[in-house]
């Protein structure tokens, strides 16, 4: 099975206390479309402006994701500049000039219309739902978020979280939406918009799902050096929504090891800037750290 | 085998957003000990001054912890007073008065200088030291601290931790004491100080151990509600230190479980104002958690 990812994509020019690298390829929807690369074939929706360059689609090939749903227009690429600090756990955006997004108004392919598995990776929630109301009949929707949404855009990501079996969210957005200091007491109220499965993102410190089976606690894999977190949330919901197209059996049976493989393809995407790291990994690098993951959690 | 355990023995003021509690029972060691008392004999060693409430003595009794060492002064018992804010992470001191600590000087009974498990509770690196010079042959010692010390005591800390076998630190003193932001990195310097084992504890967001055969990530207990964290560091230690002094086997082969247990033993001290949730509980509650948490992690 395929998994179909609408995000953004971008150029991102990253600044850390160590180095400067401008216009990387960025954009949740390339870091997970890359993610989910690794476990099933991907479909990609998304769009570029003419400056995009052509090393970046060449990229995008070599992981085989399917780029029918990719629109080149006319002017520039979405392009996000941000700082981080020196603990590598608070950043600024200094810049984010929008390109061809503004108008962006993405129309689904055939060919993607019947995808079962739907990311619908950080982008406006508008967006979002036009996306997704172009779908047949998807069997597990996924959406992201980002704070700047829960400020700007509130009544439409409360229309959408009403739709999808899955939501994502980072722990401070959990505080943002439901005004709960505790992350068990946030997700109970996040259950009640609609979702039938929330993830907590939380960082360095992993991640926690709520689902009909309970709680899964999902360690992040221990990295002594985070060259450049951009990106790893979406690695982490893409290797999941990855894992899951392919992995036999029901989403309550999968999800928790779909959470371990996009963990860890996170932490992967944490050694590098923007995608470097991310794209030279093999399956089997991914296998050998769920394999410590493994032995990381047994007692 | 019993495990001694030295530390404070307190009176501790808690105002919390939703309460107030005077004088509760509090200190490392009376958290420690309780902690303990669900898996081992323990034999307590602090000082309380003549105004320290019977039914403290009784409390202490109920769970069979020998009171050989703990001596009674005349003067005032160690009272903490302490604020929380709304979201229970950040505290802040109102009020210390020593009392009796202030001359403390621990003379060990012979009954307690032959204890194989020894845990030096949070309390001033001195008397730490002067703990452990009379003890005979320990077998295994563990040190808890806080950031004071670290402040106001660093050399004597730090002969102390070439001392131990286990240091036990939270996240934050583990940054004030190495400069490294990250955990794993931090944990790398503090083997190089001495002990074999290292254990960083994040709060709600569990703790991480570093020994010979690598780490262990271990999770908290999820809670809803977080009434009073007061403590919590010392029952995770307790815990696992009344848990190590009864396994069969070797250290290695049990200190991942015996963090388990302590974790499991703090949440059930999150829930009540100082000892008020841990006294209240059975054996067998904490089995059922451990069970819980077993099914939690399991990917």
């Amino acid at each position: 099975m395929s998994v179909l990812i609408v995000g953004s994509t971008a150029l991102d020019s990253i600044k850390t206390p160590k180095a400067e690298n401008p216009r990387l390829l960025g954009g949740s929807a390339s870091h997970a479309a890359v993610a989910a690369s690794f476990f099933s074939p991907v479909k990609m929706v998304g769009v570029v402006g003419d400056d995009f360059p052509k090393r970046y689609i060449q990229l995008y090939r070599r992981h085989k994701i399917d780029l029918e749903g990719l629109q080149i227009l006319p002017g520039k690429t979405f392009h996000w500049s941000g700082e981080y600090e020196v603990n590598m756990n608070n950043r600024r955006t200094l810049l984010t000039e929008l390109g061809v997004f503004e108008t962006f108004n993405p129309a689904l392919p055939k060919s993607c219309q019947d995808s079962e598995f739907v990311l619908l990776a950080n982008i406006a929630p508008a967006l979002q739902h036009h996306v997704l109301n172009q779908m047949r009949r998807p069997k597990f929707v996924v959406a992201d978020t980002m704070d700047l949404w829960l400020n700007i855009a509130l009544p439409d990501l409360l229309k959408l979280i009403k739709r999808l079996d899955g939501f994502v969210l980072n722990d401070s957005e959990a505080h943002q939406l439901t005004k709960e200091d505790n992350v068990f007491a946030a997700v109970k109220k996040i259950h009640k918009l609609g979702p039938k499965y929330v993830i907590i993102k939380k960082g360095s410190h992993g991640s926690v799902l709520s689902g009909p089976r309970g709680f899964f606690i999902c360690p992040a894999y221990p990295l002594h050096k985070v060259v450049d977190p951009t990106g790893a949330g979406d690695s982490f919901v893409g290797g999941m929504m990855g894992y899951l197209a392919t992995a036999r059996g029901s989403i309550e049976d999968n999800i928790r090891r779909g959470m371990i493989y996009g963990s860890v393809t996170a932490s992967f995407c944490c050694e590098g800037f923007g995608l470097k790291c991310t794209t030279r990994v093999k399956r089997s690098h991914i296998e050998a750290r769920v394999k410590e993951l493994e032995k990381l959690t047994r007692f």
